[in-house]
């Protein structure tokens, strides 16, 4: 269960109106590593995992907090929005530059459809989607996709950081900002702490048996361009993450199969063949009698 | 530019026509983790990089290698497509369970749309999208996400392995889940070397100056759930991996701030305030005079 | 701010596993009427609202509520697809035809993907989306909206009801009902107290200037298909539900206006027109001239 | 069958060209509540219907309008467009803030794409989606989403109608201002109808039984935010409007059940658990062994 | 304006009820190259186009028809669907294969969401969408893409006429074929008569100076793979069709270009470069004042 | 197997940056006829096809060219991309229109999303998504579709020629222009061989027996609209096409089929129908019994 407080957990008051940025602002809402998302990826994980106890506890810990942050981000829109002017017919675009950057740089549907309202939508105006989200039931690659989103969503809230100088927006990026620090932290300690106890290993997933994996080619690289420094990286040479062996370095596959031969499906596909593809147009053919069930 | 060889890289022939896994099999090559993501976010990580070299090298190597990974699918899928049923009407359905659950569980519109050829879509019919790649122009951030996109492309494969017991889907298998292998190595030990090298490091992105951070929150894990055993872990006590301090738990936040009161934006975008909201019907009203230009 | 509670509002635990009932199930959590629609709805609503007080807090009352409700479900998917069989390698499917139709119907991406997870997807597998949501700022609109979906979220689940015989899932089932009828009844009830208060009327939105509407058109039902029965109802004749005057009935339009001229935009837009469309293709036409700047 | 006469219903002739406005205007087109939208949901709430004569000949008269507006819309959008600046390389841009504002505010697929030609998205150049409709067979519910569609609908009409002062544009606009009064007040007419008759009440779907519900809940307000004035409206206390009861409010849930324990798949879903999930990495473990079939 | 008439086209009557059938048919009502989308395209070409008379007649005459083949397809859907089973708990699904792959086969949204009634969507259950449709107002383009969407189409339909041997839906089918053939010739026809006439001729667009185009490579077969057939066909030799030389064949490009050296944008992107990304964390470096505006 | 030169086809580099027009751009790298497109068209169509030999190695020489296109465009627009401003907190906007049309102008998710780096989306910001593509298996419908995409791509081409002045950019587009010239001849040329050769003829597909259509109407235009022009045109007159017939021209349609009565499936599908729906709310009504299985 979900309980709601009519509280932020910090101030969220922009010094002024600012219609363009409150579009900008919308990525981190809505977008693909939006508060929205991380929301949402944290509950799906922990309603989809398989082990009771402290991961299952972080996991609803975080995700929760994760809602209050895209109320913090509605709120700062709402407000930024407030102000904004409605449209080119406003006297005063005809002479300001900064007016004109403004009418051209809003999400228009901020005003027509939301009512100077925030949108579960990107900058862009896309439409958060579903298919942003990782819940997978196997939490070292989870959480790595955690530890991920955190870094995607700070580097973008520094991104945003320097594109104002409002001092209500920075106070809350600086905030926000914060935040993903923790959680990138957090990720990447119980992603550790997953290894350390066994509960999963490199190669994910740890559990399916080697046996069954063509291992001759697991720990070679075969690079298809033509950049010689990529056998210069820790990646071509030394031990393996796994620990399982060695790198090596190929300068092109040494593996090769010949391409299948093109599939000749059933004939009611009408797809084109070598042979001639015409029937008798008058009735009577063969062809046509097979087609007759 | 990309040159194409007519061979793959690896044998990718099924022992038998079968509609409904070459359904399953299209979660890998168009899903969201599927082989057309991997292929399309190393090329656009490359393209988008800030530096020349070895990083570049390696994604270009890679990139190009997915594609043609892409290709064995598709010709694997157009196989096992090759002779299935063309759906009810046919007279064994009525008899056999087994066709009954083929019929059930194909993609229809590997028939209807692509005459048994192969889409670039996932399980479930949704269209591959440009939505599901990830390419920031920050390596640590983009590199740990292709860390996670081969850890969720391997489970996936190693959860289609046992969902069939042909042995050339299983050959073929074997071999991705190998390149799986390799490529998750890869990916950590180049998100590690960008750490040594000091290129950059924790939180993402370090070259954001921290004195701008809220930093009091920075390594505090506020539990917003009531799972007690969410404080029993590395991410709650003990150094942070960033190397910048200590975790500290708090069972909820002790920070808050009051809810902005609601905005009230220009009257003409006629959303609901506390004011009566009609106005005269009649033609006159000081609002609607106000109204017009 | 939302705080979480490892508790559930209601019993949700199935009699046994239905893979193909857990599928079914994904469109009231995560379909276009779902409970995610309704959680982000009333939330955005309450996010942007115009007015403080007893508006504002019925909407983040419910909205709070209906992320719990989200919660229930996914915890109802996992159970019902804990056993779910993995494919049609399983020996049983051979021989039985429920077995069959469960492998033909199941979501294949609750195991490729989610491994036994729920996932943010409706039953057809399209992701949640952002565009399903309303939150225009204009309350006696929004809760007509709010009405609409509680009246089609009940009309699926009552669906889904009888589409199970399971009596932990009919469980859940009649609860939701219940909150359904609840919440139908309130929103029926706010919007009626807004009427009454006067701060929204019909037509919404009821404060732009009824004279610059063309009034002459605003009652008048013109029938643009030939069935007579469209003139019986009490929406053809009688006073019209804004009390502002009476119903009339048109076999047709009455007004109308020439079709424009097609365009001509620059002819750089490439488009096809009147004139001849070939250029010299050798240097040196008027035209050509004409487009170097 | 549909028919169509190269008039249009309604004159739809702009001032001047205004392509920032043209793009506005694309929401109303083919935006979520756009034109769109109602023409087709209308159809197919007419062909789903399942009572012949009144009701479905009032579906019919409207939607067939409803296409005609789309056509209106499109008519204005090309001509709003038809002498648009081509972009950046214009001269007068560099001097002049409007153009300036015009350029930056343009939906600029109309040029490259379209030819300065309409398209079915909206005012942020969303493709128009099935997903935005409603037809579920149930006629409560769907004419009270078609009374929500006209609401927003004309909500948006509203807002446009003061972002321009063309006066060919408003002159359009007070003529869909009005279709849309007098769609809301079918809509609602029509709603009311239906459960005078007795065809539908609340709650929706009337007809399943009530025995079967929760009915304990059915009528109580339970709130999950801290807002006390919740419990002031009409929802919170007094007769139900469906008539079945009286409200009553809670502070909060007085049900609960217990969290579901963390579900446990086959193993060959990979995801992790309690158990080490290391398997011996050489041949032979017990396992390992299980997993050959 | 468009005007309904309660009748339809063509008889579409099913012998008997098949819901497996009825999601099938949902690709040629509601997919890629479904009855909607050309009705759509045709309309919105009618409204972009620049020439009066008789293109625009053509394009509206067949415009109108298309919706109402959206119609008979939606009436035959909805009568395939009126019978259907609930789903898996009705009794002689256990008993019976064919039962077993309906349950397993259809669309479940079909029941749940539409009530039994016709979907804006595809086969797969993936909603119509605007961006299926192409309007350039370049008449040449435009008729080859409407081609292209009957020859899609009819081969649909002759798919679908193979997965049924219901006379009834034959009997609409054997309809729709014809149209599709008409529609064929038609664009055909209209395609060379703008050829014929001048108003457009290859390369489309005919109007852009050919002395802009690079066209050393105009008639230039560069086969960037291996397979040496590729010069056997008229593609590679011989007259081109636009009559303006000769094709040439070449194994592999003869042009290139160095890549660009890398981008570097400003540095509060906060991309990885050479330099190193870590700033001092105490206050006070260089780059850190330099942030401070 | 595809193999990668860091090497261009041809120069890509512009004179200066210009974010607006990066933006522009991006409809020919990621919009529905920009270059993924036609690279995973010709690539999927390469894999699905029936033939062996030139048309195959034809599809795969195109394709894998365009994968280098795309590639093109990235290092253009990461160029063009490279120095753009961050936002309206430059001091320069406010006294300068054309920076503020550039403010306005940029796809914001270049800077937020891809620091300063391409995206797989269109010139608006939506993805690139796998219904853009067609591979049916049919190749005369497929080079069809090919020939579509081609004009429309170069008529996007040509548009955005004129939408710039930077030599650089128009170089690269010179180039793109004339390989869009080469490959819509060789798509054409593509088309007439296999008509000539008898492999595929019109109608697509031919090969479905003309005796299962309904040849009455195949040959009549059927004007649905009142433009009297339609008649004038060689597709209302003469022979057809196909060479099958003459075309003939109907002033509405002469077929016509009573409109099917409105269907009733389940009662438990709860949709209105002509009977009272409201149940007994108490225990025990007859339908309530009959529900309970």
């Amino acid at each position: 269960m979900f309980f709601h407080k009519q509280e932020l957990q910090y101030n969220s008051v922009p010094d002024q109106p600012d219609a363009v940025y409150a579009r900008k602002l919308q990525e981190v809402l809505g977008g693909q590593y939006g508060e929205i998302t991380v929301a949402m990826q944290y509950s799906f994980q922990a309603w989809n995992i398989h082990i009771p106890g402290k991961y299952r506890d972080l996991l609803y810990g975080i995700a929760s907090e994760e809602f209050g942050h895209v109320e913090m981000l509605a709120k700062m829109i709402v407000q930024l929005l407030e102000k904004s002017p409605l449209g080119i017919t406003e006297k005063d675009v005809q002479s300001d530059p900064t007016v004109a950057a403004v009418v051209g740089g809003t999400d228009v549907q901020h005003a027509i459809v939301a009512g100077a309202g925030a949108r579960p939508v990107d900058s862009m105006g896309n439409p958060w989607s579903g298919a942003y989200i990782t819940a997978s039931g196997n939490l070292l690659a989870d959480f790595t996709s955690n530890a991920n989103a955190e870094m995607q969503g700070r580097l973008q809230v520094a991104r945003l950081y320097h594109m104002t100088d409002d001092h209500g927006v920075r106070d809350l990026l600086s905030f926000l900002l914060a935040r993903d620090t923790m959680h990138q932290n957090q990720w990447i300690a119980s992603a550790r702490e997953l290894q350390e106890e066994g509960s999963e290993q490199l190669p994910v997933p740890s559990n399916f048996p080697r046996s069954k994996e063509y291992t001759a080619v697991s720990h070679q690289y075969i690079n298809f361009s033509d950049g010689p420094d990529a056998a210069k990286g820790s990646w071509a040479e030394g031990p393996t993450p796994d620990g399982e062996g060695e790198f090596t370095y190929l300068d092109g596959p040494d593996t090769s199969a010949p391409m299948p031969a093109p599939t000749h499906p059933d004939s009611r596909i009408f797809g084109t063949t070598e042979l001639p593809n015409t029937v008798e147009k008058a009735a009577g053919t063969v062809q046509d009698k097979l087609h007759k069930e």
